[in-house]
């Protein structure tokens, strides 16, 4: 396909190859080694690394206080259609550039929406039949679609939870020609992240009646894209405040029990956020354990919060032993379910050179693939699984065997400690721990 | 009964009485009114205010950088049951001058543990025929049992979720202890909550077979303790942190979620603490209605955070605004299942004057009759309930009566709103709601 | 002057007038009594209430996830000029409706920014001649101006503590200009607030060399201001985060320690806001007691933070208990030196229509003025301020009174304790003086 | 001295060698190799390693919700002049074992309280002399002493900061005591932290002269200190909170604002904490750069918090990237002046082994040998530096040159921008920055 080249956006930039840790070069990967095994997959199978169109291709670096300021040579044409091809022959010669194979998208990130949701709709297949052709031509595919149901002033008491019905049908109606872009475009996930889903102020909120909606609004979602014969992962993300004061999906755990309560665990699983993670006073880790539990671990949402701050900074990934602690559970919970890894992250509001999306997607990339090396070599090589192990090891005889199997009574447990004495006391070693994952670093 | 009076421990303080909002009197309730009734009930029944025996009997005010600096007139026998009795005649000598009606207690408040399973035991049923005659005597009851699986060494690494079976097995032997307890005094409700359930590091941790363990260790002891005739109500009272890095039962969602995983929301609900949702970045308000919309709001642990600092301060309620706001979601949700309102809060380091206990209660109980005076005028008297209807109606009607009932498909949605048009624009109107709430109080 | 009433914005709204705690008239104030006097001033004199231009007029709604929302009839005018006169009209339509005498400005708040330095000067310039004559026919004065040093993107990297030269030389035009226009309107103070003075990253940061640059700055633009004949007061206003990582006038304490670094300390004062001091882990309270404390407690910006939240949401003020503290502050420390209460709040992005402005600022002045009336009753009814002197007369009278005056040594201390034994144990009464605070409220 | 060795308290530990990255021993150090030359300086010379004798000696283990679990062998004497020699045997056979040169205390670490004034004094001078012989024996040194004012009950209420003045004198004999023992032992600083030196509630506070008691007391100390021929630097160590609601010494830049006002700039410099900086919304970097930008780095007491909790989990220092960008600063500032890098830190509750101690040393001794590495590695042969002196190349030449000599004025500065129109945009560079970082280490 004579696309790619036509015009080059990143001009100066060629294609980013792993060069090892020794390379000088910036415009070179140092850990991430696209087809290097280890734990029985190649890195690219292992993370999937997709590239977020809102972030790298729209997000021209806005915040509360100020305008954009990043200037796009993709953002010059005044119609739409032809300004959605620029914004997707950028988006292609960048993903194949940085040698990723997927890309994620929102439906108004591709093209503007237009007057009237016929008008929408319209533009929205038009740049999806282009998308197709890109798609084809490089080999590139959609990890997941969704659809941006918290940005137009129409959504701002929400959207499948807003309190009136005919902003909820609109909805419902934006969400139905996403699922069928995702479709078309052979997505193999659909993501659900209500920006709006939530309340502002409990004092105006009838929340019972508010999730009950939307529980019945992600089961017509879902059994519509079946009915089309969608065969991927629905997704829901946590997030727990921002732009909402609260948002219903607040972490792992209260969308699990939302999803449960409305009969949707068959169907959907949880894309995890790292920066959502740790606005909600939680771990990355922790929130991948938790999904892992719940058999839920669908997709990960890379970047990183900045601890000082109180708000989603959505910054690129560079924190090298968050990530591997991550990968540790990502690893042992036999990684994740249809999704992927998608840098859902943006270079700093001053970072207004081109390059410096490289700079970034590349340092990302390179945190996830030396995090999963260590997580590796310290479940390959280091006496972690064993010394885990031994520390759990009364549940798997004796009498703890029975409890673990449902076996014993509370009686009997007062006959057992009865008899037992004073339990030994045995030291939880954390610092080892925590020494063994530094080490192997 | 004889024994109130024999020693007065409060000298000099008599029965706190209701004076209204003009009194001087610093040892009188200004808006408790026990018997005024309001939304059909009395002040008494609808707060079943209790005294909570582990700070009021027992704190004498110890942090992480310094000891205890409260001298207790009735902690100086040597002789643990003569301990215990004094402090009993202290606990109800306090209760009744404050004119409440119940109290809570952990098993290890009540008598100090003993250097064997067997003596604590023995020690715990000496202290419970004690108090069945201080009951009887006063009428106060208790409102509920629990049993401190968290403060002893041997629980360092958890209860129920130890590594070690055989402190968890210990832990099912105290619990039983502490049940038998609650049943013998006729206990309505008795809670779980497990400081130490949960994990210090992840990377030492295999969370999912902990929480399995737990899963397995509730259902055992409400099964001892249905077996044994109790018909009250078990809580789980959720917290995010402290003194656990991660506790399980991080907040509303959190533990619901937990119930229903291991089949235990028909006999189990929550006991909501105030500085522990604000603490899990919740507001109190918030998690109430979590619980309600999942018919889990059993019961109460009142008391405040400061909204500058992060962990449990567990001060004394004095915020009429926030208690309102609760106590609106109270009120339209019935109230407490089998629960009450339990002072789980402790006067400050530096408040080392016995009349200081009464201060912190006073002002404990008048907050939330205050409150509750509040939220009662919104709803009787102001527009709220009626501009909240309005916010909602489109649901009651037309498509948007279809679409609650679930008779709707994406489709049906997609052809509703593509007739439709741009919704209505509707103010949310957060300010004028706010402005109502400020205005009834 | 004619202008007023030649196109009413709000239509339907007439002048908000005092009628008392029981109106039911959601368009009155209930505790703002404009006339009132309260410890030998008018509300109207503590407060000086005034208007934030930015918010009321300019700011629609945007947010981080989404643009503006509402739709303002005084910005239809293509002109720059006109626009800056409609918005103009619609600004003091609204003061003089809402009774205040008082507004606040960023330069570009008033007439947008044009494409060159001169133009924009020029700008600024006809819309301060508008102005003047608006001033002159309603009596509505100018309590502050300054200068939007941080939005556009030029400012990406900080204006006065800008790396390149040429913007930091760039932010001292604008702030010359800024200087001007607020002198020849009269502005009584004038105000630094750097948004993007600080730091995104330390790496790449000298911070020394930034923090002297700012130095230096606000030392020229004092020198220009003076040279000019201002006479009124400039205020720093400390804010710890958001929109940069890192704002170097992280709270009072570190803008105090650099106004007294740089020489500043005769000139400066403070602009105190609540949602800053809450960003900062700081109460409001505590905010403006630093700033009394240095003698520097110049003015006040009125709004609230959310408590869960982690960013600077601005709300309108509704926490009455919170300002009270705040107002017995306020009220001992003689109050506010040269500033006045400015609004610094906006509407939430949900509240739409026209009205909920008035809502808004009718719900702030509300509390300031209960919070007055508390706090000065609390002052002038209750034992509190008796109960205060007592804790510290020990520095009245003896020893005590010597070391208050520097006339002890180290020795002389430790002979002092050696001959006194161990101090007495006196309570705190922490839970008396908080019960204090409700009663009178 | 046949001291160490006569009873040995760490059986079967021996000393602690540096093995290099690839060993497999958990007993050795990976990193920190005591002699290895780096930037000038062995590394030894660089960090000064201190054992704190309150954590490591000391601490067993209680917190908020459950007492002690760590039984040390070196407290079994009930003497409590033997305790105290049994704690300095272990303390220095542990010193010694970890290849440590300095160790920190506070007087009541070393020997419990007296009864009386007089009787603690005679206690400490004993504990003292036996002090100074373990030091001559061994070649430890005393890195900085200081006097515990904020455990006792009767410092409840503060201690220089006290309401009362008999504490307040009570406190400056502590302190001349624990002067004395400092200068005894050749101690080369003194530190100042008071956990009570602030407010529990800003109602109940007088601040201003609490604040000024605790100026003049600083000055009493330092003269009485320099009168007894101490030549060492003394340390304010900021905190913002705990125990104490709001501590007075909040951060590096209030701290440093309240020397300069009270006259103790020459004398005293910070202590910066690692986790006192996170629990402040700083990183310890930035309060390691505010410090050293005004002259007083002076010492570092190494731990780390917990990112999701609220309080000071004082973990041992484990993040190895924290740690570097702090070491940048560390080395761009010149180092510590006077002071020295102070472990701060103590074991999980439930690591009760006695080899978790070393564990928990070697990993916090390694996580500062690497970051030094890194650190050096950044600035001696990466671009880092290059980066930076560009990024700020315009203060060096022509115009921006005069600004930075202060010979510009604000019309200057105008009539400069007229002329040069829109500055350039020039990129930060953040995510260029950070990924270097993370290739150096």
């Amino acid at each position: 396909m004579a696309l790619l080249g036509d015009k080059e956006f990143f001009k100066g930039i060629g294609e980013i190859k792993y060069e090892g840790k020794n390379s000088d070069n910036p415009m070179a990967f140092k850990f991430y080694n696209p087809d290097q095994v280890v734990a029985g997959k190649t890195m690219r199978e292992h993370f999937k690394f997709a590239v977020a169109y809102w972030h790298t291709l729209c997000g021209t670096g806005g915040d509360p206080f100020g305008p954009g300021t990043k200037v796009f040579p993709w953002s010059t044409a005044s119609d739409p259609i032809k300004a959605a091809e620029d914004k997707a022959d950028a988006a292609f010669e960048f993903i194949t550039k940085m040698g990723f194979d997927y890309y994620c998208f929102h439906d108004h990130d591709l093209v503007d929406e237009g007057a009237t949701l016929a008008e929408s709709e319209k533009r929205v297949q038009k740049t999806v039949e282009y998308l197709k052709q890109k798609q084809e031509a490089s080999g590139v595919k959609l990890l997941w679609g969704t659809a941006n149901c918290f940005s137009n002033p129409r959504y701002m008491n929400g959207a499948a939870s807003n309190p009136n019905f005919d902003v909820v049908a609109r909805a419902g109606a934006q969400i139905k020609i996403a699922l069928d872009a995702t479709i078309a475009l052979g997505g193999e996930n659909y993501v659900f992240w209500g920006g709006r889903e939530g309340y502002m102020s409990l004092l105006n909120t009838d929340m019972k009646l508010e999730q009950d909606n939307i529980g019945r609004f992600l089961n017509m979602a879902k059994d519509y894209a079946r009915s089309q014969g969608f065969k991927g992962v629905f997704f829901v993300e946590p997030k727990p405040m921002e732009p909402t004061k609260h948002q219903y999906d607040f972490d792992a755990a209260t969308s699990i029990n939302s999803l449960r309560e409305y009969g949707l665990e068959n169907d959907f699983k949880l894309n995890i956020e790292v920066n959502h993670a740790t606005l909600a006073q939680h771990t990355f880790q922790h929130e991948l354990q938790v999904a892992a539990n719940a058999g839920m671990l669908g997709s990960i949402d890379a970047n990183r919060g900045d601890y000082q701050n109180g708000w989603d900074t959505d910054q690129f990934p560079n924190n090298v032993m968050e990530t591997a602690e991550a990968m540790l559970v990502f690893l042992k919970s036999g990684g994740l379910q249809g999704g992927g890894v998608n840098f859902d992250a943006k270079t700093r509001r001053n970072s207004t050179d081109l390059e410096d999306i490289f700079h970034a997607h590349i340092g990302g990339a390179d945190t996830f693939a030396r995090a999963l090396l260590i997580a590796n070599a310290v479940l390959e090589n280091s006496p972690y699984q064993s010394l885990l192990d031994t520390r759990y090891s009364s549940f798997t005889k004796g009498k703890g065997s029975e409890f673990a199997q449902g076996k014993l009574s509370l009686t009997d447990l007062y006959e057992y400690a009865g008899k037992n004495g004073e339990p030994e006391q045995i030291s939880g070693k954390q610092e080892l721990f925590e020494n063994i994952l530094n080490q192997y670093s």
